[in-house]
């Protein structure tokens, strides 16, 4: 007996497929999420992972723990290495999986937009081995530095520059102050804490593009106040691991990039030969599923959705998370023979913190600066992180942090 | 004008090291510790990091976290790659470290014994690399059997075979079998538990060999009981990574061999060219120092110190603590004008867990079993831990696990 129960197949365990998944979970299908990890992982969270405040387990969460209760489902440790739209399978490295329906959530990656010296040279920050990775490289810039007699040198390893003014340049650069300022000040009694620089760069003119200018404003001023450079109108060009060199001709010595100013679609998209923005997002119609593809969905990063003014909604969470449950929905229709229903986004509003007590809001029609901004980004994000004892390690951490100013994590450890 | 304070330099931030840098706080001498990671690892608990229990930084402590109001000690991170006896310096990764007074206390290494398909294909347990390293492995086997078709080789992927009866191997595999019994049973719904194999192969024919006989034997039932099959008289000759061969020619297919079985000192011990022990230990006469240098102390894990059937003592943390207690004194003893004294070992016992509510102790005449025992192991390894957050997490974690038969960290992470 052939089992005709459609088959329903989800690339990706963020936050678009974890959701997708679920909102199947009483439908008549069988539901296979494949991934190429085995966790689910709170990206939000990465930049404090990279600042020795959290540690890798505190913001990943097993994706069998999570979908333990969803009994059609199955999940699939793989890499998904090719879409084949025309025989509807998955080519993966453990082999191929067929699909009645698929929604692809794969996500983003790091886009250095074709400067082969910033991919080999500057650290990313989309993965834990990537954050792990700036925080090893942080830590031990700074023992480094603390044997080192070159004077120039010296002044290389203890600067650290984060490009892109986004909010994870933003909060990435804020927690490198802090974690400097705060703490290894500490560790490192003789360092003079003036030869430490913190320069964040950013492409245009303002911090925190979409956000209120009340608010950027806010930011940039938070930032100086933290002894990070806010460099605007600032493209970098190459980077050879110790020195960054910008569009106009100027030079920063440094041995640490983080770049954080580019994100594009999974490398996924481009072996579907559908048709992708710029930045590789696939063109889905206002229902989700690709042209001529009604069984394959596009949700997430990997989606290029056009907003009212045309422009691709962001790459952010809430975006996946409701485009996840139309998907779903969408799906179930069409098993029904019903129409698919139309996207439409509600923006809940973004945030992003600077530091301690220092925060940015924006809900609907009001903003939040400070404390309270600060307050209700660590109330929203606490609530989004899955799993009751990640919570609990989470605000300890948080807590020992604010009250001791102390980074446990600050471990060196190997790659 | 020169510097005439005597500098000494300790080699290691393990039990010994530490307890010796601290022990030196009010001494009138300059102190360098010298380690290759940045941090205090608490070794007792790696095997709870390979089972998922633990994270690694609840484990490590920073070591200039630890010692940061030590204010005549400097921290050096660098790999000690040869010692000088003659010209009193240590030739580092990083360049020379001359010294007056020298405490080796780098510890242990695995050793395989020369078997080079040994030391190329079973898993260690000595340091967090490989502890996440048999983390990542063990999980990674459960996902690559779910989807493997061979009976044979599903059946290899999940035989876990840990060669050594002493304390680290019935930890191991005691977890090992909670594991997989409490919780990875959950993860794979379609997992019939009793075609996972867990062995504990002993080259001798006793448990936890220098503890009463009666301890071994509940031990040895203790294991049983959680579906532990423990054999005796057991040589592992060799291991391919997927057939381990024993002496005497019964072959076990296993994807998985945690080697336990040995130890030796640090390679570092072979570059001083003084007389060594078959596990490559320095040997030292009664007041801890090498015979010909006074100057040079090696503690721990490194040194054969003979207890009273001049056997050398165990390698366990009390030796190595009580050893830098006395080489510590010795070097001030030594700058006073003074003898040095002699060392003498105090037994405080010993413990060991094999799971739930199961342990076995002894401390001085008394010994212990069951859940007594545990809660004795429970407590003098939270107490010996370092950091008052570190204690609260493992606590927490514990408990999680103890009440929702739970691992949270199995994460199959990137090396």
């Amino acid at each position: 007996m052939v089992d005709r129960t459609p088959h329903v197949v989800i690339v990706g365990a963020g936050f678009g497929g974890l959701r997708a998944a679920r909102a199947l979970a009483r439908a008549p299908v069988r539901v296979t999420l494949v991934d190429r990890k085995n966790y689910h992982l709170f990206q939000p969270f990465l930049y404090q992972v990279a600042t020795a405040a959290l540690s890798p387990a505190d913001i990943a969460q097993p994706v069998r723990a999570i979908l333990r209760k969803q009994h059609n489902l199955e999940f699939n440790l793989s890499e998904v290495q090719q879409v084949d739209l025309e025989k509807r399978r998955l080519v993966t490295d453990t082999g191929d999986i067929l699909y009645d329906y698929l929604i692809l959530a794969m996500g983003g990656q790091t886009n250095s937009f074709g400067i082969e010296s910033i991919a080999r040279n500057a650290h990313g920050l989309k993965d834990i081995d990537d954050s792990v990775g700036i925080r090893n490289h942080i830590l031990r810039m700074f023992e480094l530095a603390a044997l080192e007699s070159d004077l120039d040198r010296c002044r290389a390893m203890r600067t650290f520059v984060i490009a892109g003014g986004g909010p994870t340049g933003v909060e990435c650069s804020g927690a490198i102050s802090e974690l400097v300022r705060l703490v290894l000040k500490k560790d490192y009694p003789g360092l003079n804490i003036n030869d430490v620089r913190i320069i964040l760069l950013e492409g245009a003119s303002q911090l925190l593009a979409g956000m209120p200018s009340q608010l950027s404003e806010y930011t940039e001023k938070a930032l100086w106040s933290k002894h990070v450079e806010v460099h605007f109108n600032s493209m970098v060009t190459g980077y050879d691991g110790s020195q960054i060199s910008l569009k106009g001709g100027e030079v920063i010595p440094a041995c640490t990039l983080i770049w954080a100013a580019g994100v594009r679609a999974s490398r996924l998209a481009d072996t579907l030969g559908t048709s992708q923005t710029r930045l590789g997002q696939l063109e889905v119609d206002e229902t989700l599923h690709l042209h001529e593809y009604p069984e394959v969905y596009v949700i997430g990063d990997a989606a290029a959705f056009p907003n009212e003014n045309g422009q691709p909604l962001p790459m952010v969470a809430p975006v996946a998370m409701q485009q996840a449950k139309v998907a779903a929905r969408n799906i179930q229709r069409a098993i029904q023979g019903k129409l698919p229903e139309k996207f439409i986004y509600r923006d809940p509003g973004s945030l992003a913190t600077i530091g301690r007590n220092a925060a940015v809001a924006r809900l609907g029609r009001w903003q939040f600066t400070g404390f309270i901004a600060w307050l209700l980004w660590l109330g929203v994000h606490i609530l989004q992180l899955i799993g009751f004892r990640n919570r609990l390690v989470v605000l300890i951490n948080w807590a020992w942090d604010y009250l001791f100013y102390d980074r446990p994590i600050r471990l060196i450890t190997p790659e």
